[in-house]
């Protein structure tokens, strides 16, 4: 369904992305009491969708939130999805890979994830890391995570083929407000849990990481498989724009209630 | 390694595959004792690269065997793959989808149990089902399968560029051959719980479903994830042939003991 904040988020396929064109403060033209109000309605309007999906469970839809330390993934993920079936939203999150995960290919471990369909799968992080901190990190040789990027838009199609909607989300924040964020993060102490001093390395290391991520979304954003780059230096913006985009989404997958097996009709329980 | 027999079994990529170039009661040049010999001490080859593919753990082999009722996949996986080491082996049959399955893309059950590195795979049956059968039986509509080749060539890429290696192997009977066999199943009070009478539904489809098999085949041989069509109508040319195929592609794949870690040079135990 039409949603012009959903296209004015858009990483247009095919064309050149930069961050230095989008602005982490943007607004949107919203004010924040009426986009509080107004994300309530979003949810809502979420909620009853999903309730179809599952019913019809016929068609997925995968939310993929993918984005820097201290960008608000935690955040958004529980602001928009808290509140929507607990059974028919999955959430995984993937860290750096452990054990069984870092003897098989990277796409292993996000694939044994996929929602099933009826559900709704949102991934705090994802396959993209293995482009992302990979690369800047050099985790692999460049002969191996060079080709990542055509593994990943081939299993993205394949998911899509299959009946899977695919949504990717970046929260894109400032370098300046991820610097408040983290001091925040040291400086309260019932936030210091989330710091880790290897943010400060990967902090340090800001221009690589944005230089991987334009290039993950230049290589990826696919008409059947679309980022989306959405201003996060405020909260209430971020989420609001993510719920608008995930609510277009499952508007245009319009999923339906089944209808009863003709065989149970005129059937008199006894 | 050069092993004529594999070379001569390999279905060449993008050449044109047709059962009929194929006789399907060849000796390959072998005589019934000498090859059983051989078997034991092909066998003996595997086991000891075997181990040190285990021992590396930096690379996978997978076996795919995938050939119409009454082939001999049972039987061929039982000859040759037993006897080695039961932990590095990971023997999967993949039947009709059941449950979980049914509600995600072809290839996630697949995906989930890829050998890790270190571990030799072998499926009985796979995710060709899904351009075998489906396609023969319209299980999923013609503009959703014609897309699974791709799917397959892509995924089977990833495998690849992450590490593992992959041979796919089919085994070729005669039309009469396995009507004998299915006799036989019938007839024999041992051996009838092989039989369901939908084996003789497909056997119905014979043409339909040679003819899909040549279609995945030109498909699907990739340079780097060949088919091979071994001769099947013998069971003792079948072992050895696919014998001498894996044990030529554990030889490429060459793997290697790792040397110890430095730090225990001179390390006294007390």
């Amino acid at each position: 369904m039409a949603d012009t904040v959903r296209s004015r988020l858009l990483v247009t396929p095919g064309a050149k992305f930069l961050f230095s064109r989008r602005d982490p403060d943007d607004k949107l033209g919203w004010e924040k009491e009426a986009a509080k109000a107004e994300l309530i309605e979003v949810k809502a309007k979420i909620t009853e969708i999903q309730y179809r999906l599952a019913a019809e469970s016929k068609q997925a839809l995968l939310v993929v939130v993918q984005a820097t330390d201290a960008s608000g993934k935690d955040g958004v993920i529980r602001n928009v999805f808290s509140g929507i079936s607990a059974a028919g939203v999955k959430v995984s999150g993937f860290k750096a890979p452990v054990g069984d995960e870092t003897h098989h290919d990277f796409l292993w471990r996000v694939h044994r994830v996929v929602p099933a369909h009826g559900e709704i799968g949102v991934w705090n992080r994802s396959h993209y890391e293995d482009v992302l901190v990979v690369r800047v990190k050099n985790f692999v040789p460049k002969a191996q995570w060079e080709k990542r990027y055509r593994h990943i838009r081939e299993f993205e199609r394949l998911l899509v083929d299959e009946g899977t909607t695919i949504v990717k989300i970046n929260l894109h924040i400032s370098q300046d407000e991820q610097r408040q964020r983290l001091q925040d993060r040291i400086d309260d102490s019932t936030e210091g849990w989330k710091f880790r001093l290897g943010d400060l390395d990967d902090r340090k290391l800001w221009p690589e990481f944005m230089k991987a991520y334009e290039v993950a979304f230049n290589e990826t954003s696919l008409a059947e498989a679309p980022w989306y780059v959405v201003p996060a230096n405020r909260k209430w913006v971020r989420d609001l724009a993510v719920a608008r985009i995930v609510l277009a989404t499952l508007q245009d997958m319009d999923p339906r209630i089944p209808p009863p097996d003709p065989a149970i009709v005129g059937v008199t329980v006894v």
